[in-house]
């Protein structure tokens, strides 16, 4: 694997505004649909926020989970309420998964998992509701501390949650405290406990030997105030969007590195797909991943920048593609965080979503090969439990193809022609101020990717200064 | 964790001959039931090999497999055609997974597992079946090959299986060779990778990089010739033999270790709960497992030996009690384990079973601790999926009684009355031919276990022998 430290710099990001086609594109109306399909999609019933489009895939458990309390006075006197209870600082992850859980991605869930949840997260990769059904759940969404937290904490049954400012963000009630054991957690998670793992060295190895799951209630809507929250769009509000827009299909793909023109090809041709099988306005949400990410994967602001180019200049219509940020952290768990990533897409009303080639994936920490068979992904999504209802998309094989100067979907008759450049060799002709072939990534896109590399300064050996911590 | 070898003698247990009042208990006629009660169990419908009563529990997939082809020229046909096949040698422990596999413990699964039923094992410990139901399947049945294997089967679609002198036992068709992921197998399996697994050591490590699974036609029944195959009755003869019983409810107690009378007045509790729960007869299933099992555990022969005399000397009633070996391997996992002890057992009939402290469970190899918690065994019971028909009986905790001189239910308000009495304590006690206190176990029970680990020839260093490689 190619292991590069960045420097991320949140001003950076600051200081670029997003031009208004990209915010238009979020906002636009619908076009004219039949009387026919309007009906079918339940157009014009009540909208507001944490309202289920009739229209879309129902989200796990039957209603969309919302955890932020109510507003203006009620806010401060829960605010005031947090005061009194015994306090847990949040690093940067848990507040992203504190936005998780009180936008709903994870419903049914409703806060930290207690040790029910977090033992039917590793063991099935699902939750037994109390109706007897199943949902998704694959990655466990827990909250650590450590020994001292949990002495303080006692017998109460209740904490506050605060932020790096120390303000209270949030409330855990009816609290349960169990053991957090980590080489299992891991060793289930990711099939391995090889020391290296980027979400295992960021937010396991160092956290504390106690798990505290409860009910959560959250003071108000989590923000980061990076220049990038108003594409933070919860899953009500991208099911209000879907719904405005009269989508009848939501196709999702996830995402955390820069879209090149393969990328689009095979969106722009899964919507054909969709059209042809009937469906009348199938919607792409481009749902970047927004939480954690390794050091060496291109910032959130950047990529940011780059899929704006790409619908700046045409190459995914503004008219049929939402593009909106996932707020997850990542675990780089592969066939076990997929699944993840699939469920809470679910939540945000997509019914129909894309995988690739080993998705979430990446080398092994001490061995030369992958950490996990490519292939495993799509198949163990297609078998999960709890996403029967969802339709699953594999990916094809899109390379650059020589004969054409452009992206094209692999044809292995003629497998001379096709040029395949992965991304590390993406990542490197940009950090070399290279160009890809022509029509390999749109112009825009691609001067992004070089400013990004441009600007981390090389430190005295050569190599990219380090990661500034999260 | 006391780390003893020891010595493996089979010649020792074929010298043993299991008295009649052994082998009657289990072929006793049933008591009179009265005619409703009768009715319900479906008495006197048709028998025969395979057939399920109508009184017990469904079998997974609601058929028993069967995987032994025909009898005499069907049989020698099948030989014939056998070796025209590759061959693929067995290992003790691939054979004792022939043998679970053809008499339907693992039903509905009809040979070793391909990649989907892997896959599946490992990441939800359940298999979707064509209706789209689940059944539980926690640990992965699957047979290792290497490279030469591989090459050698070439595109051949079936193989033949051969026992430790080369006899053919088993054709598998239509077979899938897929990678074998030893790391991700052994981490989603045992929750750790650290070294000292025992199973893990003694199948896996030294294993195949491939794995090859298919549908298992078996030639004839797997016998061992140790004295101890009428013990081995399969889920069919169970069921035919709780149906001769007249059996309305099944409680089933795994086991690989001496019973004490802890573990009695448990299983006679069980039994009388069950009549005030209303079952008119309560049959226990003692079921102690009889595969691989590592160094220190007290090997099968003196195991049957020692629950002989438990029930010759009526500590357990030979009217109420079906004494049978389970012929499954033991991969010392756990709580991922425990849901394969417990769904083999719905196969064989039981709608009620009983789960202790720590089931499955160890020490771990390499930390002063367990490797699980002690209570995960049973949460994860409880909750796994496709075992919602099984009635899980979690172990209330038996403890030597001093006041009294027996083993009863622990009473912590008058804890300082009360001896533990640990499987190592014992097993150190009857090392050293030390009487535990009366009654803790029967007298011919106990001198059982004093025979065995005096048959143990020290070495020069005073330690046992290294055991015998099964």
């Amino acid at each position: 694997m190619a292991s590069m430290a960045i420097s991320f710099s949140n001003s950076q990001a600051l200081a670029q505004p997003f031009p208004n086609s990209l915010k238009t594109h979020l906002r636009n109306r619908p076009r004219a649909l039949s009387p026919n399909l309007s009906a079918a999609l339940g157009r014009g019933r009540g909208r507001g926020r944490g309202r289920v489009s009739c229209g879309l895939i129902e989200p796990d458990g039957g209603r969309l989970v919302d955890l932020v309390v109510g507003e203006g006075a009620a806010r401060e006197a829960k605010r005031r309420e947090a005061l009194g209870f015994p306090r847990i600082k949040l690093s940067r992850i848990d507040l992203e998964w504190v936005q998780v859980l009180s936008e709903g991605w994870a419903s049914p869930l409703r806060g930290f998992m207690r040790e029910p949840e977090f033992l039917q997260t590793l063991h099935f990769n699902s939750l037994r509701l109390a109706d007897g059904s199943l949902v998704n759940m694959s990655v466990p969404i827990v909250l650590a501390i450590d020994d001292a937290q949990k002495r303080a904490i006692g017998n109460r049954t209740k904490v506050a949650l605060l932020d790096a400012a120390n303000n209270p963000v949030a409330i855990l009630s009816d609290i349960e405290i169990y053991k957090h054991n980590k080489e299992e957690r891991i060793a289930r998670t990711w099939g391995t406990t090889a020391p290296g793992l980027p979400y295992v060295e960021e937010a396991i190895t160092k956290a504390g030997n106690w798990l505290i799951g409860g009910d959560l209630e959250v003071i108000e809507p989590i923000k980061y105030n990076d220049g990038l929250d108003h594409y933070r769009l919860s899953p009500a509000e991208l099911r209000e969007e879907f719904d405005r827009r009269n989508a009848d299909a939501v196709f999702a793909f996830q995402l955390r590195n820069p879209v090149h023109n393969g990328h689009a090809l095979l969106m722009t041709d899964t919507r054909r797909r969709l059209l042809e099988m009937g469906y009348r306005n199938p919607i792409l949400l481009l749902h970047p991943l927004g939480g954690y990410t390794k050091a060496d994967d291109v910032p959130l602001s950047w990529r940011m920048k780059q899929h704006e180019k790409v619908l700046e200049e045409g190459v995914l219509d503004p008219e049929t593609t939402v593009v909106a940020i996932f707020p997850s952290p990542m675990h780089y768990a592969g066939p076990t965080e997929v699944q993840w990533h699939a469920k809470a897409r679910i939540n945000a009303g997509a019914n129909f979503y894309i995988v690739g080639r080993d998705p979430a994936g990446m080398s092994h920490p001490t061995e030369k090969r992958d950490l996990y068979d490519a292939d495993h992904g799509k198949k163990v999504l297609s078998m999960a439990p709890g996403l029967e209802r969802l339709n699953i998309l594999p990916f094809k094989v899109a390379a650059y193809d020589k004969t054409k100067n452009k992206m094209d979907f692999f044809d292995p008759s003629r497998k001379d022609d096709f040029l395949f450049i992965s991304g590390t060799k993406m990542r490197n002709l940009a950090k070399n101020q290279e160009n890809p072939p022509d029509g390999f990534m749109c112009p825009g896109g691609w001067k992004v990717l070089v400013e990004y590399y441009n600007s981390l300064a090389p430190s005295e050996n050569g190599k990219p200064r380090e990661a500034v911590p999260v």
